[in-house]
This record gives C-alpha cells, structure tokens and sequence, in this order.
C-alpha cells in the first residue's frame, strides 16, 4: 500500500463526506505526525482538512519537536478554542474525536454553530490496520509477553500475596526492555477471580486456589496483553470443566477468523459454546478489543459490532466465565488477521496446569 | 455549613439557571456518591435534576456498593446514550460535565436536539472549597509531603541519575502509608530543569548542578504538591540571583492571599516581580492550580482568572523561571485561604540550601 497514514486517514473523510476533521486523541496525533505529549486538561489538536492542510494546536508548555505540519501555539490564558474555531469552516459538518472534551467541544459549537458528528473512526479504521512495521513491533512486544507469563508461572507459590506477584510481573518488563505494563495487571486468586477488573490486594494464594493473570507490557511504543489462568492443584470436577469450556470457546473463536468474517461472529462463536453449556450469564463482557499503541484501542469483538475484519487487523480473544463467590476462568490472546485466517501473537500454552 | 454536598450542587444549578446536570469526572462522582469507578472508555454519569432526583449510569462490569441512588444498568452492547436521553429533559438548557466525551455528547445532542452549557462548574465551585473533613485529610497528605521531601533532600547524592531519586521518593511515600505519587514525580538537574514538565530519566547529578524536585502523594484519597530547588555546591551569582527571584515570588504572592483578593491578583502579584527583574517570557505558565481528590482540580491561579478566593480553597503557588539550555528553579507551596488570610499546608524551608 502506497499511501501514507495520512493519505488514508483522509481517504476514510473521503468516505465519511468529511471535509474537517479534529483529531485529538494523544495516540491517534502520535500515529500520524510522530509526536506524543499528554495533554492533560489542555487542548492538544490535529485539525485535517480534505485539502490537505493540517494543523496542530499546542500549548506553549507542550514539548514538541520540529515538525513539518504548522503549529498553531497557545498559552493557557489565551482563547484557544476561538484559536482553533478561526480554522474551522462552520458552514461544513466538522468531524470530531471521539475524546475530545465537552469543554472544548461545547464552547467550539455554540460559537461557530457548526454541526458536528464523530469523526475518529477515520483514523481509528487506519489504526485498527496495523502496517508492516508495526505488525513487527506488536509481534516482538507479544514475544516478550510470552515471556513474562512463563517466568510467572515459575514464580508463583502458595503464600504469596496478589499484589507480590503483580510486582514480580512489572519486575520482569522492565528487564525485558519494555517501557512498563501497558496496564494494571490483574492477578486474582479463586474467588477475586470471579470479579473480570478484581485489583491485586493483599490476598494470599492458598494450596487449591486458582490464579488468573492478565497481563500486558509496552516494548517500543507497542501493547502486549493475555491472560492465563493456573490451578495449584489437581482442580475438581467443576474447575475443569468451567476451564475447559472457556479454553474450547477461546481455541472456537480463533478457528473462524478469516478476512470477511464479521466481528460480531467472532464473538458468537465462543459465546455460544459458552451459552450452550448454560454459562451465558457469567460470561458478562465482549469477547475481545483492538490493540496497539494503547491496551484498548477502537473497535470490539462484541455482538454489537458488525464489521468484517481485514487483514492486519490485530485484537484480542478473551472469552471468561464468573462465578460470582466462587471464582472466574478467563484465557486471552491476541491474533492478527493474515489473507487466509489469523496469526496468534502470544504462545503460551493454554492447556491446563498446576503451578506453585 | 448545614447543606450537603449534593445540596450545594443543586444550589449552584440554580445560580446558573441549570434544571439538569450530566457529572462525568469520576472524582465528581466520587465526591458526590462515595463511590469511584475509572470508567476507561466506558459511560459513567450522575445524572443531576433540580427537583433532587438523581440516577447513576453504570456499566454492567463497575464494581458499585449499594447506594442510595437509583442505579441503572448497561452493558457494552446496550444503547446506553439512548437510555441516557430517556431520562433529559429536551426542553431544557442540559448542564454537562466538561470531560464527558463527545464520543457520548454528539449522539445524545444529535438524537435529542437538546441545547447544552458546560455545567461542571456548579459541582468544580463546591469542590473547590474544603469542607472541614476534607481540610484535616489535605493538611495530613501535606505532612507526609514534608517528610518525604526532607527525605529525599537526604537521600540526593552527586552521581545519582534523576530516575533513581524518583523511584526513591516512590517508595517513601508508599512507606508512609500513601496509596502512592499524586503524580509522576519531576526530577530535574539544572539545564533538565529549564523544561517545566521534564520526565527523570538516567541523567546523572553532577557537582554543582542544581535539583528541581517536583512531588506529591496520595493519602487517604487527598492529594499533596510541593516544589523545592536545592543545589548541589555554593551557587553563582546567576543562580542565586533567579532563585531569590523565584522564592520572592512565591512569598509574595502568598502574603497577599485573602478572602476577596481575586486569583489574577495573586497570579499578578508574583508574575509583576519576576517581570519588573527582567524574566518576565521566561515564567511561562500560571502561577498555581486547585488541588484535592486530584493533583490538579477545576479552578487555576492565573490571569485569566477573575474569581476571588474564599475560606476553605486550597491551591498552589508555584512561581518558576526556565532559561533554556542553562537551569530552571520552581518553588511551590500548597495554600488554603482563611478568614483573614492563608494558611501553608506544607513547610520545607524555601531558604536556598546545599545539599547532595
């Protein structure tokens, strides 16, 4: 593909009937003009225009380098947003990011009373594509995933708390290169398993009880994220079972991913499987989202979402099942969609085993 | 003051002829319910009406006690703005929170039509004002600030890297109890320094550099905040000369503060001195911001501020001088506002000092 990021970013406006677009998620700026700064409560935006001007509004305080896009500089006194109106055409429908703040957004619209619809998908379809060098960067971020969760897995014993291993686990991104977790990991032991976000606390791992670890590391600017749950020992009837359902739903949803196959059958396929064996209530959340830059990037694997999915398309499978006072199985990976199937990202094994 | 928290709310909506009010910030929420989600990309919204009803939109997969707020339930795939607008008055003036997204604004303005004002403000005026509760928690978070400042004065040594000193200060403030930094921590040598929000990295101290430290825990749910520039050897003329400059207009400033005095005349106050020196472009941003449940709250100390400061509003001072490519010196100090002046909630001393 000859284009460019911007190129196609301004192909989807194309598409959208967009002439204007405010980009001001600090991820989607980074992706197309390679700088990053967090704004915090500052305005930070990217205006495209189809004719392909662009500007980028920056605070004075923001650190940005030289670029070849026009910045637009302000301080926090001055009036940015009637900065950034100026440049707006309020006679055509502006296209805005998702992100992007009511207090910005309100004050933008009631001076200009421009119309205005969501517009970030036209980034976010670009991004949900990852090109080669990216692909290789969220490849090898994968990689030293697999090797986070094998040395996990050797680290644990009975008689360590959710929190020591959490802290374990930052340990070893760290020493693998990596900038830091690309989220809070999950460690949840048997009953605190059964809550999908449960925070590591200072519970301690008892002979018996399950563990769940969902995990991810940022290498290079690139997310990883799977998760594994382990048993300390031989599980009963009932752990099993529960663990393999949600194993089989996983392995079922990988199997029928293939260029055109909609999203939302990616998510029927193991919540079916799952609702089939009666679970279907305890499996609460999607099957899975997008990746990359960030932990969450746009797009689900949910029953709401009915796109066909694209080759380089990268996102997780993460079908679980909570039972709530009992405990909670989950098994994620990440795949990327090639020309005839998918890829998986991650390799740790997922049959079940005994660990600590 | 007998009036709860949400009664003060209502009481602002109806100063801003408000009859409804979308709260967003989690934080607001918080403060208003006793309950904190961090929705990530998900909807979560206090939904306020003049008449004192109010309903909280959760997903499905937040973790909400028992509250004594009606509740209503989405999950990923429900259409949550949809039931967010069966619940607005169309009719009316909409108060919305100034972080609610527009990824959740434009369809609930485009499928209602209804006119929106940012409203935030009416639950950002009463936040701004501690309540007593809040006061005693803020000067405790504040006492932990001093130790672990003091600490860290100890701790500096020539040849340590500005990452070290910074997971350093880390750990002391989960030593002394706190649920960790406020915000990530500045540390900066002397030309690092010149950039305000420089983020340590593996610099390393050499004789006769100077030390920007920038900190502040989180204890109890309150924040702390606190700047101090020490050196490293005798400081030159220069550097002596901006730090006196600086520590003057922090003093200042602060001499000033009192019920009525507006917050631009307290931004003026230190901004005049360091402009009559001559450094006036190189004090680049306000002179200080609201704090509380976060390091930086509604309401700034700037020149573009007009309101005056009342009994009860806690904020900083925070002064600076950036000369690039040479040094930068910052001194801040959290202020609450008393009934006949301010009092200091933290009290390193701001004599120039050797450390190191």
């Amino acid at each position: 593909m000859a284009m460019n990021r911007t190129e196609r970013v301004l192909q989807k406006m194309k598409e959208h009937d967009l002439t204007q677009l405010i980009v001001s998620d600090p991820y989607s700026i980074l992706y197309l003009t390679g700088c990053f700064t967090e704004p915090m409560e500052r305005m930070w935006v990217l205006l495209l225009k189809d004719n392909g001007e662009k500007y980028l509004f920056a605070n004075r305080l923001f650190n940005v380098p030289e670029l070849d896009i026009p910045v637009i500089w302000f301080s926090d006194t001055d009036d940015y947003v009637g900065m950034l109106a100026r440049h707006i055409d309020s006679s055509r429908t502006l296209g805005v990011d998702k992100v992007f703040p009511a207090r910005f957004l309100i004050p933008l619209m009631n001076s200009t009373g421009v119309k205005t619809v969501l517009g970030s998908q036209c980034v976010d379809d670009v991004r949900a594509v990852k090109d080669k060098e990216e692909q290789k960067l969220m490849f090898e971020s994968s990689a030293v995933n697999d090797k986070v969760m094998e040395d996990a897995s050797r680290y644990i014993k009975v008689g360590m708390s959710e929190r020591q291993i959490a802290e374990f686990i930052a340990s070893r991104y760290l020493a693998y290169g990596c900038q830091g977790n690309s989220f809070d990991s999950i460690v949840s032991f048997e009953a605190n398993a059964a809550d999908p976000h449960h925070e590591p606390d200072n519970t301690v791992l008892q002979k018996g009880q399950l563990v769940l670890i969902d995990i991810g590391g940022r290498l290079n600017g690139y997310c990883s994220d799977m998760t594994r749950t382990f048993f300390t020992d031989q599980p009963d009837e009932k752990h099993l079972m529960i663990y393999e359902l949600v194993r089989k739903a996983n392995e079922k949803a990988i199997s029928i991913i293939k260029p055109g196959v909609r999203l939302k059958e990616i998510d029927a396929a193991a919540r079916d499987l799952i609702t089939e064996a009666g679970y279907g209530p305890y499996f609460n959340h999607r099957l899975g989202h997008f990746i990359g830059q960030t932990d969450h990037e746009q797009g689900d694997v949910s029953s709401a979402n009915e796109n066909p999915v694209e080759p380089g398309m990268i996102f997780s499978i993460e079908p679980g099942i909570y039972l709530p006072g009992e405990f909670g199985v989950r098994i994620e990976d990440l795949v990327m969609v090639t020309e005839d199937g998918c890829r998986l990202l991650n390799h740790v094994d997922k049959n079940w085993k005994i660990i600590g």
